[in-house]
């Protein structure tokens, strides 16, 4: 550890990020499961809650669960093949939306406000270059000005897709050195539920048919089109399905790379990370390509309305704590579950146990 | 209303309150509406929390759904049917729990001190009366020392029942004077999961061996035993199905009629009632017995993992905002989703419209 301690001191490299995973704390989801059962309530009663609360304090390894600060991470890149026409709106509201996140207006300022989580907004590749505007809270870690187009060609170099994870290591441990315990993750960029529906196919085999959803809006002509877009895209990528690197290279985008990257890093800092809806689970999926046990450190906060997200949930085996048919983005749905956790914690830790109550057991 | 206003100085009664109740604003969910489709966002991608906003609105008649404060009314009473055997904790538990709650050691004390509401703990009717313990906020309106055994002879009478609905009404008149924009209705009593599995099976004609349910963790064999009991009190009062107040007399619970007696204050006062699980739901049932209107003022905060919730729900053709297998009661569910409804309006009343925020609309 003393290593690391001296390593985190500048810049921290994917692979020697990736060589400090280890599974989650049996022990400590053991003694959360025994204390769960010795607070005034009938055993078992918080269902889902008391999952979460074992998860947690197994992931923290820290059997009182303790929550430090909650933090959520916005990535903001815009994506090549919107030249196509896969979205009903235009490349340039990337650049309008992230000015809208830093000055308040969009959905995750209001709930990261609400809720008290600290937003990091980071420019991990809009086209338009802001940087001179002095846009309040925005981070500028850009890769380049957006994606190429991934039907004609790939996406990203490899070197870019290493940096981009590389960018959301970084922003993560940044949150974790301010005292995060809990990451939510969630992205704005015209055009990357594309980009999301095809790296989820390549991950999980689900066809783009069923995955491809309306984005922002597409009409069911749209659809039939993405989908084209999305099957001849993963053909002409089919040699790029070797590595989680060559795959974020082919089909990805900067934020969704960053938001792998924060997977990674909060598996290794043993930081649970919140991942938000359609096109956050595709970076969940391929920073579970980097390490199988990234997936041990993931909460799923909703089941998105988009396209196919409940299927791949499915086939990642993920129940997802909330159910409201958003579709949004931004991590506005990681932001409501992160607050749903909270609560989690807060029972687990402040409820009284049957003897500091003098509340009488069960009869038999 | 201004008679109304005057009346109001006093206890306000049944039928004065039932002949308050009118439907929602058909016009401010309308204008709901257009303000949401006019945020920056996919138009609908907010899914549920968008139907929560327009819900709102409309129930009180401001196309602003602007939020005053939350509260919580927790009920808490004994249960002749106890008796019976039909629970796996002792009777005495109710009382022992009443004080936890003051004290602030439950669940639904940690989860209001957190989200910021208004608790309001009632005893209507604890077997052991507690009110010379100066427990901390804890308000006496005892209808009496628990119901009588309803496999035996109707739990309460119809005076009782009359008694208990108006109780709910004046604590729901009481939290509203207190600036209550949003009632969450909970309760603790030791056997009232066969009460309102009972009343459920009445009002809706489900099965008692579909809605029955372990309660607070009863075996096969407990499971099979109340519904049997549950099964012989419904065919011993068959003749009292025919009104709301006598179904209530026969099958019910003091908590569950007062209960009730919120849904129909807050339909009456334009406050929406949000409900919590299996037991909050018979009580919310029974309300729509005495006014058909009152369903339209009620949010139903999730499906528990009791018995056939799931199935009375769907029954009412209510929409759950949350599905965390939670089956605790005292108000817990509610709590936790009028924290959601308020992230809802948060985001409606705080969000940029894309004039505002100079995002482009729609391409096509």
């Amino acid at each position: 550890m003393v290593g690391f301690a001296f390593a985190a001191c500048f810049m921290m490299l994917l692979e020697e990020v990736l060589s400090l995973i280890e599974l989650p704390d049996a022990l400590a989801a053991q003694l959360a499961s025994e204390r769960l059962d010795s607070l005034t309530k009938p055993a078992g009663s918080l269902g889902h809650l008391e999952e979460i609360v074992r998860s947690y304090a197994a992931m923290r390894r820290d059997p009182e669960a303790r929550m430090g600060r909650g933090a959520i991470a916005v990535f903001v890149a815009d994506h090549g093949v919107t030249d196509e026409g896969v979205s009903a709106f235009a490349r340039a509201v990337t650049a309008e939306m992230l000015r809208n996140i830093a000055r308040g207006g969009a959905a995750i300022s209001v709930l990261a406000r609400r809720l008290g989580y600290l937003l990091r907004v980071v420019d991990v590749g809009v086209a338009t270059d802001t940087s001179g505007e002095a846009l309040p809270g925005v981070v500028y870690r850009r890769i380049g000005g957006g994606t190429r187009n991934f039907l004609r060609e790939r996406a990203m170099t490899l070197a870019q897709a290493h940096l981009a994870v590389e960018t959301g290591i970084n922003v993560a441990r940044e949150l974790v050195d301010a005292g995060a315990t809990l990451i939510g993750i969630g992205e704005m960029g015209i055009g990357n539920s594309t980009s999301a529906a095809a790296l989820l196919s390549a991950l999980t085999g689900i066809s783009p048919a069923e995955l491809v959803g309306r984005g922002t809006g597409l009409d069911d002509a749209g659809v039939r089109h993405k989908t084209e877009v999305v099957t001849c895209a993963l053909a002409l990528h089919q040699d790029s399905r070797s590595s989680a690197q060559a795959l974020l290279a082919a089909l990805g985008g900067f934020e969704i790379a960053a938001m792998a990257g924060v997977c990674i890093c909060g598996a290794a800092l043993h930081v649970p990370v919140v991942v938000d809806g359609f096109i956050a689970t595709a970076a969940a999926g391929v920073a579970s390509e980097f390490h199988p046990s990234v997936a041990k450190y993931l909460f799923f906060s909703h089941r998105s309305a988009e396209g196919g997200h409940a299927l791949a949930l499915e086939h990642m085996d993920a129940r997802p704590i909330l159910d409201l048919e958003m579709r949004l983005g931004e991590g506005t749905g990681a932001a409501i579950a992160m607050s749903v956790i909270e609560s989690a914690l807060a029972l687990y830790r402040d409820m009284a146990t049957f003897a500091q109550a003098g509340v009488s057991g069960k009869l038999r």
